[in-house]
């Protein structure tokens, strides 16, 4: 197997672990089945469609690849259909999500590099691919996004990017930088979860009049 | 009248039924003038829009006609300005949403099918043709979209798109596919409204414990 | 310094002051470092992202020059850092947030008219480049998007946009018609903040019955 197919397929097992996550979401606003499916393919699919409408690099990747819709739509069904199952296994989705997390944003950055060489833009792409889905995800439920507010998460994300982004300046394969970019990532965030850290909070309201009011 | 005139014509209807829907929404979260024309023009034109985008062909269809622009902006001042008038249509507007679901899903569809050929990719371009815009409109009112929570609504976007690429693939002609495809979907929103038919709920916290505090 | 150069300035001083809005935002929400850089670029970039998008005239504005990202970072952080030194400035925060939707809504006036000759289009265009930055930052925090329901805010951007578009029709100068633009929307934000003017609000609710319930 050579690593193309293997970043496909660990990229394939990212839409399914994010797939899960949207409709696990979706089953906490009581949404019947349509719901489901939309939440679960919004929250796989949704930061890579962004990064690629943003490159504007032709039509979206799920469009030349069924695939991918295929397997967020399927996740999404299983989910709805086996969630009783599903209760034993908390951590071994934290887990999962961590490593969607990781691949997404490892791919996200490689994508962008193909349009762009400033590495603030490589980096944001990186990001947005990695937590725009869950972000779109939380809109959809009328949510502050969670990835704006807590933990280790978006953090995870911006490290491997950022580390992705230093190798590649320094000489070293795309394959080498991936690697290291999903180790990386991926590291923080289980770190993150096993000691459950997270990055000091920002409360405006302490400290400057309400803006809304004022205005 | 040939069938491309029949179909703008049938366009154009459910761009103004959408926009009065945006604009009765805008409404019920007390929104000022401009508001009101900004939720009719998102719910009319937002379908489409993502659709263009995604499919990444060209700029988005209300910049090459600004009818359909015209048509939102003037139904939703309409309704600003003629609400009292509404009280007694209610069933007319239910009427007229489902012809606007109706056609913005076939047309959705056979617009999708100029770039994909993949039968999943087109449904879900006609599905969102017909359903994002009133998930935008939601989105901006700052509430769980309704189409992801209740009723059969985009289950019947879904079945017509469905009975579109069926027919497609059998051979029938576009005006055949088209014309099918909004009577089914018509039909089918038309004996949930009489009928109040819905989906099962899907709700998650009862099975598997609140994964944001899991987190 | 000619005319481009003065421009571009003004350009990346609204980025700097709706990156400060955003971040500020996000204090409110108690939204943690990431999530401040988050809502600041949201905010500074979202307007003319989608106004690019849509438009689909290549990479979005940013991806081209990453000196709109850098200011949109450093600002949002150095909000983030000394937002208790920003208490006595409301009033500057008001005066400059008023600078950046002229100059914003100018801009995105002139960039439309590159596409089309629309002139619905191009007023749709530089409104949504001025006040969709804002849109987005609220839905991502949750809530129904100031804009749309107080104040004479959009309706400046609007005013703006219309008479660039008036006096492009008239023969003028590109600089003629963006400088006027300018000046008319921060004339009249200005004065909507001296004199505390809002739009009348749209209450359906008292009009007719509950669209939700009845569906």
């Amino acid at each position: 197997m050579d690593s193309s197919t293997i970043i496909y397929s660990l990229d394939l097992f990212g839409v399914a672990v994010f797939a899960v996550s949207g409709a696990l979401a979706a089953g906490r606003k009581r949404m019947d089945i349509f719901g489901v499916v939309v939440l679960g393919i919004v929250t796989a699919l949704g930061g890579g469609t962004i990064r690629d409408t943003l490159l504007d690099s032709g039509p979206v990747f799920w469009i030349h690849d069924p695939a991918y819709l295929l397997v967020a739509v399927a996740f999404s069904l299983l989910t709805f259909f086996t969630v009783r199952m599903l209760t034993a296994h908390r951590l071994a989705l934290l887990v999962s999500d961590a490593f969607g997390l990781a691949i997404f944003t490892a791919i996200g950055t490689a994508i962008a590099f193909r349009t762009t060489d400033s590495f603030g833009v490589v980096v944001v792409m990186g990001v947005m691919t990695g937590t725009a889905g869950g972000m779109l995800r939380d809109v959809l439920s009328a949510e502050v996004p969670l990835v704006l507010q807590r933990e280790i998460y978006a953090t995870a994300s911006l490290c491997g990017s950022c580390i992705y982004v230093a190798l590649k300046h320094l000489g070293f394969s795309g394959i080498a930088c991936m690697a290291t970019a999903v180790a990386v990532t991926l590291a923080i965030r289980l770190a993150a979860i096993y000691w459950s850290l997270s990055l000091p909070v920002f409360d405006s309201e302490k400290n400057i009049p309400d803006k809304e009011e004022a205005e």
